[in-house]
């Protein structure tokens, strides 16, 4: 197959069809903008179940996204899109990470109201924090798109909590992209995993994801492994 | 006279009248949140002098400021804030300071709209920039508050362009306050001056403002007072 890009945690591949592409899930992690890198056997297997569980999800409730089906353990056959917006869609309910850091927060700490976060998607910059007003100078965004991906964040937002309190899982926060099909029709792109998203179990408030592997807590494919088969438990 | 506040550049001092201050400007010149520290004999004077000429004139077009009147070289009556926003509101025309490194710009990059930043005032966390959800989160303002001041920084900055046009200077960037009136009316509080403004001179693009001072470039004085002599010029 035709190797189209190859990202961090995935590789995506050209279809006979110009509308599809092909989603390759990696066993490979990586944290701290990439200094820190590991292999994680079974993750990229894990990662495609749990992503192609939640993104049938949104779509079964009126979220227009870039996935079709699942094809295997590691691919997804997905629409093709024409313009990836260069920005991470960060949305958080509860402190934690850089952020708590950065803003004097208690780890834990929980919003009335979500916090939505713009990151420039700049590997050499540091993938640095922006408003809405540095996404339009830069020429990144638009007023307008950014206000119709703020309605989608929120939405996005709370089907993930009400799918997660089902399974016992706390929702602290996520990252989502958005791209454009050749049509002009924007679609959620990318994941949502616990490579993507801070997932605490309810009653522990154990992380079950990326934080097990940035902060070398251990267990970390039994972490998602936990979360799949509780999704997996939901959707039979 | 009772001392009601000693800040890194003004002092604030209690009057007869409840409802009013004394707000006097001193040489103590700071930078890269305090790390960096001079005294600059006259800027106390220069900048008082600077920033009530910039308060009448915005007074004069409609903006509610805490700006009463000049009362000598150092000196400003003021009316008293009950409450002080701990944001601090920054509008920028042209890519300059750490902004311009943050995103990679090129200094001197001019937006084709303004970007406006919001930083929560906390000298401890180095005054980190924030967005509107951050400070509704942080419970340091409300989405209401900040669509007024936003207007308000909008209104601001256009009559800012055109005074400092008049007297070719460009702004670069500006940094406000916003405090409430004890009886519940939003003002422009703080400065306005080649401290908390970016100026540079429409011909040379030379900077006459405290980048002179963080940058050691020399004739900080000189700076603000060919600021201080165009305005002068301007008023007369």
């Amino acid at each position: 197959m035709n190797l189209l890009y190859n990202g961090k945690a995935k590789q995506i591949f050209a279809t006979d069809n110009p509308d599809n592409v092909i989603v390759y899930y990696k066993d490979d992690a990586s944290a701290y903008n990439g200094i820190k890198r590991a292999q994680i056997t079974n993750k990229g297997v894990l990662n495609n179940k749990i992503s192609s569980i939640i993104y049938k999800y949104l779509e079964e409730n009126g979220i227009k996204t870039h996935f079709i089906s699942r094809v295997d353990d590691r691919n997804q056959l997905c629409l093709r899109k024409e313009v990836i917006i260069p920005i991470e869609f960060i949305t958080r309910n509860i402190a934690a990470g850089t952020m708590a850091r950065r803003l004097g927060l208690e780890v834990g700490t929980k919003f009335d109201t979500p916090i939505y976060e713009y990151c420039y998607k700049n590997e050499e910059l540091g993938d640095p924090l922006i408003n809405q007003h540095h996404a339009v100078a830069l020429k990144l965004s638009n007023y307008d798109e950014l206000s119709k991906i703020n309605a989608l964040m929120n939405k996005i937002n709370n089907l993930l909590i009400t799918l997660f309190e089902k399974i016992d899982i706390i929702l602290v926060d996520f990252k989502i992209e958005f791209g454009y099909l050749p049509d002009g029709s924007l679609v959620l792109s990318d994941e949502l995993s616990p490579d993507t998203c801070r997932l605490w179990d309810i009653n522990t408030h154990e992380s079950l994801d990326r934080d097990r592997f940035r902060r070398d807590l251990g267990r970390v494919a039994e972490a998602y492994e936990i979360i799949l088969n509780r999704l997996t438990s939901l959707s039979i």
